[in-house]
């Protein structure tokens, strides 16, 4: 089968004109609209078989995942999903499989607004990259470079079940809610749109709070303190998660696809209302530099973890 | 090294600020300005190592192709290029070849004015997604379904070099004009900024003049008749190519990178006196269905090959 036939059977659903396409799948480019107005927001992300997910997992959940990973840098700059591209490097052109990945693909998309207007069809070890595209208005993109003195440092929803869900992958008794976490992440798309005009720097985080933080902190030539005791954690991870490795898992664990957001304190009531996902306070903007995280009473708490290094 | 410091490392020099560009590498996403009135071109293509080059191939060479079967998509719609991401798959990051891979690609984006806003770095396979922005003014792309009965089917260039390349790729007498036609395929980007407002219907031909057109006559619901013997052809191919194979090189092989361009006859003088590269008549589009090539006396030439096929 070709590429022309591949995408048309297995993707079409996908490629429904939204406002903005003027051209989707099958010319030698897709042709968009950027309303007047608005800015366009672009971010790349690639999944490696053996590297992001195994050979053999459910394609549904590679689908979905290849999205997310990308909506979720849309959601961190405030940008409304609007286009996509797949590159799509396959060893065989298996019907099963292709119909699993299309099917979790197509699911996230839906409830994403977000269209496929082109794409490439390659042979070749399992690897997905999808660029994702979404536009806002001039000027209100949510930068990672804002965040100011005294501001609150905030994360959306809780942190380090799917560090856990991988960890415990092979244990039998690994709940589905947990493996949900790391195999269909879901994108704060809404939150992101939320927090444009209010938060002063935004990240999402991917690779962990340290490391993620630690982006904003230096784009914004700040510091911080990060409370342990309050980075927030779901129920699973408070039954399932060994108390010395919370910390590790939480902080330098990838794959949470939360927001980490820097707020001015008097804005934080307001914000917190106007969101779809809980947003817990975790430490605060410092004016000396460096992240440090610290306990309830204080007090330094080593930091014995890495940010995910992309090569190692 | 992280994908941050590698990025910043080596392809610093690709990501000078252009306009449009209001925030490049280094935050969640880009963040781009399309010029108010124009459209958007998005395409993206994958470069996959053991497929499109091998894996001990001069990473200068993986470099400008990476950019280069971009740019052709560009070309073939009449988009200006602007932005491009990059999202890189690598076993190792080794300073040597990532050195190469960046000084192939830089050369070809200043040539092409188009810049670096953004990408990923992944370890894995040897592999290279690059997906090209470009931005034309509403309504004046060339699209693939306005072929009309009677223009003439134009190419630029010449044909089959890079499938003659390809086949004697172990040969010692390989010329070197032959062997770049295969490894750095020039995008022909001015002749499709030439073409707008004046072809009717324009593709690349990435995958061979057969498998190509056919994609305009299925667009533009027409035929189209070939000449075989106005297929335009370099001095090396003619010292070089078996005239048995010639053909087969001509129209099945891929890589030609060139533009092939459905225009009015009463056009075709001033569209190639406007060009900066030559453009020969290879044949015309008729009201009969399916693609014919023919010899000089107007005979039915047995097409015994086939268009490239991504997967086999």
């Amino acid at each position: 089968m070709d590429e022309f036939a591949l995408i048309r059977h297995y993707f079409s659903g996908l490629t429904t004109v939204k406002h903005g396409v003027v051209l989707g799948v099958g010319d030698d480019a897709a042709l968009l609209r950027v309303p007047s107005g608005e800015e366009l927001a672009v971010t790349t992300d690639t999944l490696v078989a053996g590297r992001h997910f195994t050979e053999d997992a459910p394609p549904e959940d590679i689908g979905w995942k290849s999205l997310a990973v990308n909506l979720s840098d849309l959601a961190a700059m405030g940008a409304k999903p609007r286009w996509f591209t797949l590159a799509l490097t396959l060893r065989l052109a298996d019907p099963d499989w292709l119909e699993g990945f299309a099917r979790g693909l197509r699911s996230l998309a839906e409830d994403s607004g977000i269209a496929l207007v082109g794409g490439d069809t390659t042979q070749g070890p399992l690897s997905i990259t999808i660029t994702a595209m979404g536009t806002l208005e001039k000027g209100s993109a949510l930068k990672r470079s804002g965040a100011k003195v005294g501001d609150l440092v905030c994360v959306t929803g809780t942190l380090g079940d799917a560090a856990l869900a991988l960890r415990m992958r092979d244990a039998e008794d690994l709940p589905e809610s947990l493996s949900r976490r790391l195999h269909r992440p879901q994108p704060r798309n809404t939150a992101g749109l939320a927090l444009r005009g209010k938060a002063h720097a935004v990240i999402d985080l991917s690779d962990g709070l340290a490391g993620d933080l630690q982006h904003i902190l230096d784009a914004s030539k700040v510091g911080a303190e990060v409370r342990v005791d309050q980075l927030p954690l779901s129920e699973d991870f408070r039954a399932l998660a060994p108390v010395e490795q919370r910390l590790a898992l939480q902080a330098g664990g990838g794959d949470d696809y939360e927001l980490c957001a820097c707020i001015a304190p008097g804005d934080f009531d307001a914000i917190q209302k106007s969101l779809d996902v809980p947003l817990t306070v975790v430490g605060k903007i410092t004016k000396k530099k460096g992240l440090r995280f610290v306990d309830a009473a204080g007090k330094a708490v080593k930091q014995d973890f890495d940010a995910y290094r992309h090569f190692q």
